[in-house]
C-alpha cells in the first residue's frame, strides 16, 4: 500500500529522487486559450468577463455588477452557517490574525555622524486580488489564510473572486470572507477573473498582487500576468514529511499521513524513522484505519503512488534527509523536538512534538497554511504579512555627507564611463 | 529636446500614460533558442556549457574548469586597478554592508498561556548565483549591490558568472567580486550560465536563487527557470522622477536627469515642478550642458523619446502624480522633504533634499541600487538581505493547547469534507 525504503539500500538516492520528482504541467493548448482570454479582457473589459463567465459557469448575467455579492449577502451567509461553524471560523481567524500581527515590519532609519539619514520605509500595497476556487476545492480556511495577512499588512482594498458555477456558492466561504474583512466579493473565476484583476475593467480596479490557488487555467493565467502584477507562488501538490523516533502512537502518525494523502492523488506523505518495527506498526495501522475513511480511494492512490516509509540509521540522518527534501510540512514527532530544530534548515512549517499534527496548523494554530511546495522551501517562505508590504529606501544626505559621498561616487562612475553620474555627484561637492 | 506637459492640459492623462508605457519584449525566437540551450545543459551538463561558451564568446576551452577564475586571479585584479579605484570600491562596499546589516531579520517566537509555542525561524539560502553581464554593461557597482546583501544574509556559497568574450574581463568587476566576498567566479554567460546555475552540472552546484541583470537571452532564461529556482525581478529600463520646488540649481537638476538618460535610449527622466519658469531654466541648462557630455547621443535620444518636464499645480499634485508613476528613483529636491515623505507611497528609492542626487545612491550611500522599475514599486522592493533569507513557521502545541485547538480544527475540517484532518486533530484531544 506504500513504498518501503531504507537509507542503506544501494539505490536509495535514486529511489528518493524518483519519489520526489514532480514537474509542473505546462500545457500548450491551455496557454493558448488563456492568452486569448487575457487579450479579450484587456481589450473589452467587463463585456468579455461577463461573456466568459456566462459560458463557463452557466450564468445569465447582463452586466458584471450582477456578479458582485452585496455586503448584506455576506452577512446573511454568516447567519446561515451552523453556530459551531461560525465559532470555529471566528476562533481560527482570531488566532491567525494574532500570529500574523507578529510579522508586521516597521519602517526604520538611522542618522550618521555627518547628519546623513538612511532608512527604509514600509508601506502596504493598495489593492490585492484573492482567487478562491469554486465547487469541490472551495475551502473557507484558505479564505482566512490568504485574506488575513493582507488585511494585517494594511491593504486598502481586498477583492475576492470566486466562481459560482450554476450560481451556486459555498456559505462557509462567504462567511469566512466576511470574518476576514474582505472588502468586495465577485462571483467570477478562471483566467477571465485573473485578467480582470491584473489589468482592470470598468467595474474592477486593477490590483497590485493576486494570491490564492486555482486550477491549471488560473495558474497559467497567473504566470502570464506575472510582472504586470505580483503573484504568490504557483503551488505544486501538497506534501508532509514526518520524522518520528518510534515512540508516538502509530495510529496518530498513520492518520497524520492520511490527512495529507486525502487532499488528492498527487499529494505526498512520507515518514522517516530509525525504528523498523515502528514503520511496521504504522503500516499495520494504515491498513486497519483506511477502510473506515470517507476519502479511502484518494488516500490509497496517493500513498501507493507517492507515499513512503523510510528507515534511517538514526534521527541525525533523518534530519539530513529532511533538509534534502525541504518539505512543505514537517512533523518532528519526537520527545525533544527543540534539540533537532537548530539543524532543520529548509521547511515551510515545522510541527513540533507528538501533539502538533499538521491539521492544527492547517486550520487554527495561527501560522499560515499557504506554504512552499516541491522543495521550494529552499528559497521560499510561508505566505505572510510581508507578502503584502513593500519597501522604499530612504537617502537624505547632509551637505557635508553629500560632499564626502560624491568623491567615491565620482571615481566609480568614471570607471563605469558614466560621466553624467559623476558630474551630478560632483556638483554636490563643496 | 524634451516633451513639456502640464497637468492642466486636456489630454494630460493620456499623454502621461503614453510616456510611461513600456512593454517587456517577449521574443518567440529568443524563447525557442533559450529553451534549446536549457535542455542541452540539463541533459549534457558541463559539455554543453563549454560548447555554447566556446561558440558564443569565442573561447577555446577543453573543459569547464578552464572557465573558473582562481582566488589568486581575483587578488591580482585588486592589485591591478588604480589605488583610488580600490579605495572607492572598498568604501562603497563598507557603506553598502553597513546599511544592509540593518535589514537582517531575526527568528522570533512566543509562548501562549497554555504552553503552546508559535514562531518563525529565519534561515539563509544555501547557494546563490549572481549573473554579471560582460562587455559594455559590466558594472563593478552591480557586483557590490547584488553580492553584499547575499553575504550579509549568510548565504553559504555565492557563485558569480560573468561572460568573457574573447577571454576579456573587466578588472574592476573582478576586484569588486573579491571585495564583496564572492566565493567563486566562472567566466560563462548567457542562457547556458543561467541553466547551469538552475539545474547544476558536474562542475557547478545547483543554486537556490539567481540574481543580477542580463540581456534578453539571460532575462528569458531566468523567466524560464523561475520556479525551479527563485529569481529576482526582470528589470525594465531605468527611470528617475524628480520633484522640485523650483529652488534647486537648474544645472544640478539637468545633470540628475542626464545621469539617468545616459544609461540607454530607453531610460526615462521626468521632472515635475509647480514652477514654469524653473522648467524653462532646466531646459536651458540641458541645452547648454548636453554638448559637453561624452554620452551626448544616448542622452539626447533618451530625453527626446521618453523624457518630460511636467508643470504641476502645486507640490501636492506633484506627489499624487509620483504615486501614480511609482518611480524606480524619486528625487524630492525641496527645502523640507520630510514634510512630503508621509504622502509618498510607491517608490523604489527616495532621494531627499537638494544634496542627494541619485548618483550617490547608485554607488555608495548604502541602500541598494537594484530597484523595481516600470511602476512595479507598487508591489516590489529594492533588492535586500530579505531576498536571501527565508522563513519557516514553528508550531509546538502543548498537550493542553492541542486539545483546545483540535476542537476548532475538527469542526472546520469536517465542513471541508476532510475527515482524516479532523480525526488526526481529534486524536490529540484529551
Amino acid at each position: 500500500m506504500i513504498s518501503r525504503l531504507s537509507t542503506l539500500d544501494a539505490d536509495f538516492s535514486q529511489r528518493l529522487n524518483a519519489l520526489l520528482a514532480w514537474d509542473s504541467v505546462s500545457d500548450h493548448k491551455v496557454a493558448e486559450i488563456v492568452a486569448e482570454i487575457i487579450e479579450a479582457v484587456k481589450s473589452r473589459g467587463d463585456a468579455a468577463v461577463v461573456e466568459y463567465t456566462n459560458r463557463f459557469d452557466r450564468r445569465q448575467a447582463g452586466s458584471l455588477s450582477e456578479f458582485v455579492i452585496s455586503a448584506a449577502a455576506l452577512r446573511e451567509a454568516l447567519g446561515a452557517i451552523a453556530p459551531e461553524q461560525r465559532v470555529a471560523l471566528e476562533e481560527a481567524a482570531r488566532r491567525v490574525r494574532a500570529y500574523h500581527e507578529h510579522q508586521k515590519q516597521d519602517s526604520w532609519q538611522y542618522t550618521e555622524a555627518d547628519g546623513t539619514v538612511l532608512g527604509q520605509k514600509i508601506t502596504p500595497m493598495e489593492r490585492v486580488g484573492l482567487y478562491v476556487p469554486g465547487g469541490k476545492a472551495s475551502y473557507p480556511s484558505s479564505v482566512l489564510m490568504n485574506a488575513i495577512p493582507a488585511k494585517v499588512a494594511g491593504v486598502d482594498e481586498l477583492t475576492m473572486v470566486v466562481p459560482a458555477p450554476d450560481g451556486e456558492l459555498n456559505n462557509m466561504v462567504l462567511a469566512a470572507a466576511a470574518i476576514a474583512g474582505v472588502d468586495r466579493v465577485i462571483t467570477i473565476g478562471g483566467a477571465q477573473a485573473v485578467a480582470a484583476l491584473a489589468y482592470g475593467t470598468e467595474t474592477i480596479a486593477r490590483v497590485d498582487k493576486i494570491v490564492g490557488p486555482g486550477n491549471i487555467f488560473v495558474a497559467t493565467a497567473k504566470r502570464a500576468v506575472f510582472g504586470q502584477v505580483a503573484i504568490d507562488m504557483i503551488a505544486g501538490p501538497s506534501e508532509i514529511l514526518v520524522l518520528c523516533d518510534g515512540l508516538t502512537d502509530p495510529d496518530w502518525i498513520a492518520m497524520d499521513l492520511f490527512s495529507q494523502a486525502e487532499h488528492d492523488e498527487q499529494a505526498q506523505s512520507i515518514l522517516i524513522s530509525p525504528d523498523a518495527e515502528f514503520l511496521d506498526k504504522v503500516e499495520a495501522a494504515m491498513r486497519r484505519l483506511l477502510p473506515g475513511m470517507s476519502r479511502q480511494a484518494i488516500i490509497q492512490q496517493s500513498l501507493a503512488g507517492r507515499g513512503a516509509l523510510i528507515l534511517a540509521r538514526d534521527m541525525d540522518e533523518a534530519v539530513t534527509l529532511s533538509n534534502r527534501i525541504a518539505p512543505e510540512h514537517l512533523e518532528v514527532s519526537v520527545a525533544e523536538p527543540e534539540a533537532l530544530l537548530p539543524r532543520i534548515r529548509h521547511a515551510g512549517a515545522i510541527f513540533m512534538g507528538r501533539h502538533t499534527p499538521e491539521a492544527l496548523g492547517d486550520y487554527c494554530a495561527g501560522p499560515n497554511h499557504v506554504l512552499p511546495t516541491s522543495g521550494t522551501a529552499r528559497f521560499s517562505s510561508p505566505l505572510g504579512v510581508y507578502d503584502f508590504q513593500k519597501r522604499s529606501s530612504i537617502i537624505f544626505a547632509s551637505p557635508e555627507g553629500a560632499s564626502i559621498l560624491a568623491e567615491t561616487a565620482s571615481v566609480l562612475a568614471r570607471s563605469e564611463d558614466l560621466e553624467a553620474h559623476a558630474v551630478s555627484a560632483e556638483y554636490r561637492k563643496r
